[in-house]
């Protein structure tokens, strides 16, 4: 179960040509349960979301404490400190900066005081009319510390001081446009919200009396809760000392789940929205066979976004699945730089071609999707290197044609190999012999009858929520 | 001229029965200079007005960078560091908690953006309205992350959007009660403010083309700068690339100048509103001489508060000066421990009776002010128990009966000895053969006619600004 | 069509033991029609649910021009004046107070500048929490100038100064409790909203390419248009140069429909969320006569409320039924005085018995309810004095024991009859030989399968929204 | 007394070529007085500063009751209605419009309800940032029914609203730039304010216990009171139960009192910032004397606002005095009509030359001022025609060239005939053999030492506070 999460980690750092994830957030409301250590347990299950900064928030009904730092949860959290936070509320974020900077003061969770005592927010998502909001908020004399739309978030809900915390979170939601699955502390209570269109993935569990919320139900099997159901797209989910309510804030409709939540971020043993993960990956090998029929000996995947993927397409082509590139696990974060120099490096000391299985091979390679192709050659280039007669590149998902602007850091448009080459160029950029994305109607069609529901923006350009007021890059810069 | 700041940092422990200095403030304007290294200067002048936490902010025309830590500024701050701060602008602060515990994220300066841009502000005193204020603040929906007053101004400034920002900040001053002297940072300029009372000190410098701003003189004096005068009560001086403009947001009038500045707390090189502080000490130790006629054998300072009125006490009298209580200036503020155990110990480590000077003799010995009159009693003690024949304890100023609330930490009235006991009682307590505290109209004369400017209430009650606000201390519990 | 108006005029005033009526709305987008005449036609129609303000709005596409007065629309509105209210948007209203005292400062539609350009509302309802909105709203700056909780909402909307007019209705309605049917205009659209429990009607029409807004669908045939569909509760239609929009600030569920527009308040001919209100008020008279077996000789009404409900019960019950009072439709609102003499004279002025009719006649007498009590003995005793052998009071709703707080004036809890007397004690105190109040279940049962979506709690006390809020009256006391 | 009233009053109309008065202010606070019928003589003696509308707010310690009209006071105020306004508090206005059209809704005194209770507002003046203010208060929610600028003060008190009312009123001026005297009335207190230049008068004046405020002089009189000072320039006068307080929002200085207040607008029997308009007025007709010297046989005034001056040049000058035109004093405002061919016909019917004293002689003729020079041709052309051989014009102050942004409706720039024309090209379009304007030094020698007190905007474009907020004329369009 770890193993994708170790995968993560090596993948973390900008040295590798993935789109990056973005964050993890993770909420638990249990009287009588360490819900510190739990937090630290469900964050370590969403450590893939996230390895910038991590954070702990505890609430015991009068107070709420903190703890956060930079790195991974287990660099940024002191496990012996953890149980000085006594609480029966806790939530936790880790996080990968999509808005703001790396520095301390934008890890999450946020916690401040207001009008109704001490608030704590964590926030996975991005927000597209975030500098609107600010200005706004900075011309009715709010104050700023951080550079992250979160604190835009807190401030607005702390504007709203009148009526009901759900009635300013309510009017939060009305003005806040974009992706966004919170998990809110209060002294006395858990909250969850996800935005109305459910960019972001968020579930509810249940552990006895416990519940449990979570970016993927992954980190509720960690902590041993089981999953009730996803919360619903502009939903509000309360716990408190009077158990569970919901509120709907916006009516149901217009569901756009990010979709590439199912091809790459997600882990695999994870269920969002109704769908097995790994079950849907694989099914898009399969698709992918019926797409692509192609006289090869075997079939690989690049490992490790690409297993899944690879298992289904040898399972409907019947040519045969090898590995035929071993990963070492052992690279650590701090060893990746991003200069350019390491990241010609940095191919060939994660990936090990084996040569026994490669030599002589026509070989099909799957991965699950390019974002600006520098490794992609690599990888051809390492497989020839060793023998492949013939190399055939597939993908599990269409070109990535568009940025992101609700949580994936996707890079501008401009550094996307897809906007700029068709498959053909890209094919000879690669160096591949051949070359096939997934078409985006195979793509939706493993979906079955619900394709109505995803954001496929990405892909074409179909922002389900307008974009104008963002500086044409999903990635923010406040400061 | 840092033997008093060594001093102040000796004593600036709680074990130790003295007032507890404030905060101290200074900024500069000046191109070509090296800002944040002179602030550092400044500060390290000023030391003696606060030992807990130090901060320096620099501005260059287009942000604020900020460096704050916990201890002295030499320990807060890192000159290496240092270097980095480029700019033409700086403020510095050094701070005794009055107001918000002893935690980094209440160290100042307080740096944050709002409608204006960046801001950074430092603050010596203590506002009289922060509960009203900070829960207006609360209900139209401000977020707090500290426990200080200070970030009370702050988010009142922030708050007044509209207009200039001196506009704001006279707003701001119609708001805030008691005391309060500021320096204010800004991308482009340097602004000083001094409440309508001008309770704390704060004096305007000039070194060339550049202009300093200072809680005391002597901060001047280290970097260079010659007095140009004080800030008046009431007054914004601004400084810019214009130059030098003063606004006044309150008419003169109604000036309430902490009295105890010139008994203890101020730096005996400063010169304060008007009055060199060792000239005004001296003068007090005549007046002593005068009200109190004894037959003895030499007088001596309690040192080193008690130095400059005992040699004044000398001068009026006769008696020969002597110094019989040697200071072991290398007790450092981490040695003294604020148990109670410790601060017995604590005046013998500190102070070593000379014997030779002391047997046989009748002793004067002067000092500043009795708080608790923990640590006087057991100095009668040491002096007698080394052969003295009488003691007679003189103070420099009048009994202190009721509790600061304009910047200066008194403790609770119950803990003010003079609260409870008349002189003859306390002296009893102390064991002394003699006890005379110099009469408030003896302290007033000193100043000449200039009798009806200055803040005494810690002697007489005289309350300048309401004080219904508070709860009863002149420290605030936010928290 | 104007019959009823003429009877609700006659009836409009306090001598008359009537619940009152509250108010209409109505709204028009159409270009090239004379929408201000159109807009006065459909208050004509609506005439019946206020008599004491009227006013007419009306927009160009640049600004909103307004007519308003006390009295009837007849007296209120210049006919002539409103020719020169050119435009292809109106609103128009008719008031009788539940909030607000009956000044022309308090006539509607409002219309007033803010952020957005001109805007002009008209509201149907009573808020419940108007108190606390407008203590709040005073906090934060707001200045008043009339007293009726419609100024509190105009205040809200302008206050969510931020994002678009519909964000700003939206978060309003999470502030607003209580009843409310409003019809907005600003110098482009006409805004239809309706609370989320659907309170007081609203209807949709069409007209061509017009869209109309009304109270009740009445007014829809008044003006030409035919009925779409009822506004949803917690529905916003917005109508604009880009033709119809719906926003759905609240999920649906949780409908209280006022069971009393059924049994009295609204015209026979409209048809309110789904149910006619003739065919409805037929059946009431019915299901009475299942309820009440009594050998009689004659049915008649009370006219006119009784009318409907009289024929119901002769069809059912097989008693033939005859009117033996006969109104005086020359009574004008002028002429009835609300003093206590006046009340004794009004019924006889009133109501003449038709002695050929009822003498020797055992007599049902069916009305709607019974407020006060006042009224019904002595039209008991008008038909007995006539020679009437028996008189039987019927009653076409459940008695009245609690006040109402969603916009119908029930007089306060301790006027009203029921709630200090049982049946029996009422029967005595109007000298009636028989009285039967229709049950409940009975009165329910008339719609069938949909009874969970009707407010029944001037009958019952369930109030559907919190009413701790309001001072214990429906009608609220700003002044 | 009153014949400067009734000159006033027929001169008031568009069709005669003068500068517009503005606005009076008038309050009283005094227990036992009948306040409501005092303001109301008060107004009748302010009557000559506006025309357009009058209104009195009245005050008992618990509520505000107002009653307001259009046209003079005597047909605004219903003397029989006053009586019933009881209390001891009052203000009342009388208004020629600056800003806002001539609408009911925009007469003043302006009463609204805030988070203080009610309070009334009446202003004499003109700010020069209304629309920056404007549009920042609606930003921030605030909701207009007016189109003055008047209402926009009152919002901004009603914003401020923590703290006291006094504080509210200082954060207040910071706010409004340019001319305000105002007089304010609580449920429980009256107070004046007047802007930190002192443009426009109010003074303060006393009559046993009670205090009055007036714009004039001449309406203390009018009341039995007598003159104790003027408000000071940024001066807020409290008047209470607790007797009167004085509070400075803005430090003296900087003074620019409207010069034109002494050329033409005042009452000559006030007394106003220290100076009697009457024996001012003189002295410029003696300055005119010195300045032209003439052979000539007779001076005659303009009527009526040339007298005192034209008296000055003869006694100056020793050329006999004489009135050779003789006014219509019963030309009311009604048949004053502001089309151009009344214009024509409207000097002939109000002035009458005496031929007589005009025939054969060589006539000097002596007004305060020339706007836009229609009227003033056509004075020359009556006297000519009535048989003088010379006509010399003479003016008491120098030539308006520029628009005041002040209070006073000097007509756009444009149409200002000395804005275009030359003194010689001025005196060949009036037809007069001479023409002489006072000279600027002149003037201000008038009033000895203090010459740097005052606006001389229009005589010289030295605008004291910036007008670049304005739309380009003296009188806003708001609408």
């Amino acid at each position: 179960m770890t193993g994708r999460c170790a995968k993560s980690l090596a993948e973390g750092g900008h040295a590798w040509d993935k789109l990056k994830e973005e964050c993890g957030v993770f909420g638990i409301y249990g009287a009588g349960l360490d819900v510190a250590r739990l937090t630290y347990y469900g964050l370590y299950a969403l450590q893939h979301r996230g390895q910038e900064s991590a954070g702990i928030a505890v609430a015991d009904g009068r107070r709420i404490q903190l703890q956060k730092g930079m790195g991974l949860a287990s660099e940024a959290i002191d496990l012996e400190g953890l149980s000085s936070l006594q609480g029966h509320i806790a939530i936790g974020h880790v996080r990968y900066s999509t808005t703001g900077s790396s520095h301390l003061v934008n890890a999450q969770p946020l916690v401040f005081r207001c009008s109704r005592g001490m608030i704590g927010l964590a926030h996975n998502g991005n927000l597209t009319n975030v500098n609107t909001l600010r200005s706004q908020l900075f011309s009715n004399g709010s104050v700023f510390q951080s550079s992250t739309d979160s604190e835009v978030i807190v401030n607005l809900i702390a504007r709203y001081s009148q009526g009901s915390l759900i009635d300013s979170i309510m009017k939060t939601m009305i003005d806040i446009k974009g992706a966004y699955s919170l998990v809110i502390i209060t002294e006395k209570s858990l909250i969850g919200v996800r935005d109305p269109h459910g960019f972001r993935p968020l579930c509810l569990g249940r552990r006895g009396d416990a519940y449990v919320l979570a970016s993927e139900s992954c980190a509720l099997d960690t902590v041993g809760a089981e999953l009730v159901r996803d919360v619903e797209p502009g939903e509000i989910i309360i716990i408190d000392e009077n158990g569970l309510t919901s509120r709907k804030a916006f009516q149901s409709g217009n569901r756009a789940h990010c979709i590439f939540e199912y091809v790459y971020i997600a882990r695999p043993d994870s269920r969002i929205d109704g769908f097995n993960v790994n079950k849907v990956r694989r099914e898009m090998g399969r698709q992918l066979a019926r797409e692509y029929r192609v006289d090869a000996d075997i079939v690989i995947p690049v490992p490790d976004s690409g297993k899944t993927a690879a298992w289904g397409f040898a399972l409907e082509s019947g040519i045969p699945y090898e590995e035929g590139l071993m990963k070492n696990r052992y690279i650590g974060r701090t060893f990746i730089q991003p200069s350019q120099n390491n990241r010609d490096l940095g191919v060939k000391l994660k990936l090990n071609p084996v040569r026994d299985v490669l030599a002589g091979k026509r070989v099909v390679v799957v991965d699950d999707s390019i974002v600006r192709g520098t490794t992609s050659g690599k990888i051809v280039k390492l497989i020839r290197d060793s023998g492949a007669k013939e190399v055939h590149f597939l993908l599990s998902s269409p070109p990535i044609k568009k940025s992101c602007f609700y949580g994936i850091d996707t890079s501008n448009e401009e550094e996307l190999i897809a906007a700029k080459k068709n498959v053909e160029e890209i094919r000879q950029y690669i160096g591949a012999d051949g070359l096939h994305y997934l078409s985006l109607e195979g793509l939706l069609g493993v979906f079955g009858e619900n394709q109505a529901v995803f954001c496929t923006a990405c892909f074409n350009g179909d922002y389900p929520v307008d974009i104008s007021d963002t500086n044409g890059s999903g990635k923010y810069v406040l400061e």
